[in-house]
């Protein structure tokens, strides 16, 4: 828990996955959650009453007193956001995206940082921020001090990285975590058209999640596309219906080729 | 450990990934592996060396008194290999493809059929067999019953499956593991490219594999594609140079946007 002096009286502007469990940690943690401004008045209220505090969807409304304001929104609606949130001189203004820069915030606001949580989160699914890496940006180095404290308080990993960092983790995030996820989307459609349970295929998954621990993805590779084994991609193509489908295989197949005749020689060299 | 009349005496036609962890556990379990093929002397050498038994590169030295024979070769070397081998009248011939049928074994030998591991092997990486989920098929009821037995002596997951399943469970596999591990290479690459290590993603690979024991892929997704973050996406597309992977990119988005759009309203029906 923390002290009362690193107690800090945050606004949450966004209430969707991140903004959620960002702010059921940092309750946790001790902070007074003041206020949680969303444009939508049902998530406004869902979050404000999962935490016991106010609701608005105005931006007028938006409490005047917290010291910490954060933006947890989609990127695309940051930017307006930002010019609608009353500027305080002594309160630190936060965003928490991955792909927009520090600097958007400079025009309206003193003292303002980023906060990236590198993880999937959903509403509903509760994970402890012990272990989830947070990237930190601050406008100097004091304001990256109350930024490290804050994030401190509820993840052991806090590093600094820098705008243009962040945009190549938030890239590197999507090929790690979404797509893989999309993949599994598709694999758990073939496994229903084959009257077969998708959670069979949950010990491959951890396990080719566990693997790249100790082995370099690009060795650790296996299966039909690494072998250049035409004729079961040929086979495995046609079982496919979606044309997409079909496409994703085969450009995946074709990559997959090239970085083992290209990228591993690299390797060796 | 099996007792003196379950133990088998297996000859390995095959020394890659699979057949170094299948041969490896069944030595383990109390089984006599007799004898390692391949047509590589090195590979022979490396797999019967680390078992203790002889090595041969040529099909006219196989044992021939061996009581099982097990395939485990790629699915291009499978068919030619099957017209080599000597036929026993009462020896078991097992393949472990997930894409043949089991009836490719019908023309040269009586007693046949399938053992199909659904899991990523690697040579190097010790894995136990005890949660791989092991799919077999037998040419009658009583050579089922022998493949039970010898799965079994290794995994607590044996299930029967038909070839017709086998080959969705093979497709199934190369979604689930293939695919999304060449993910995990080229988001090593754009760590890379921002000078920062990879394994700060292995807490996000991670929980997108832990995610979907309590999740359905399909709910479990976030990102910028799921939120149709247009602005987001174009702007990480154009922080990659290889235009395949470009098209990778783009390709899986509006994929992840089609599933978003059209499979959770049919989920909600």
């Amino acid at each position: 828990m923390v002290t009362t002096a690193e107690k800090r009286h945050i606004v949450f502007i966004g209430a969707g996955n991140l903004a959620t469990r960002l702010a059921v940690a940092w309750q946790q943690a001790g902070h007074d959650i003041r206020q949680v401004y969303s444009r939508t008045e049902a998530s406004a209220q869902a979050l404000a009453s999962r935490l016991g505090c106010a609701a608005t969807t105005r931006t007028e409304e938006l409490c005047r007193d917290a010291d910490t304001y954060l933006f947890a929104v989609s990127d695309k609606a940051l930017e307006p956001l930002i010019d609608e949130v009353p500027a305080g001189d002594t309160a630190l203004y936060l965003h928490t995206a991955g792909s927009m820069p520090m600097e958007l915030l400079h025009k309206r606001f003193r003292q303002y940082g980023v906060c990236y949580p590198l993880q999937t989160l959903s509403k509903e699914r509760t994970l402890s921020f012990d272990d989830i890496p947070l990237f930190i940006e601050g406008s100097s180095p004091e304001v990256t001090t109350d930024i490290r404290l804050l994030a401190q308080s509820i993840s052991r990993q806090v590093m600094e990285a820098t705008s243009e960092q962040r945009r190549y983790l938030h890239l590197a995030a999507v090929f790690a975590c979404n797509f893989p996820n999309h993949l599994y989307a598709i694999a758990a459609e073939v496994m229903k058209k084959a009257d077969l349970p998708f959670n069979l295929l949950l010990p491959l998954i951890g396990e080719t999640a566990a693997k790249i621990k100790a082995l370099a993805p690009i060795d650790a590779q296996t299966g039909p596309a690494v072998r250049f084994d035409d004729n079961v991609m040929q086979k495995q193509i046609a079982l496919l219906d979606d044309p997409d489908e079909k496409e994703i295989y085969r450009l995946l197949s074709r990559h997959i080729h090239l970085f083992a005749t290209t990228r591993q020689q690299h390797h060796h060299e």
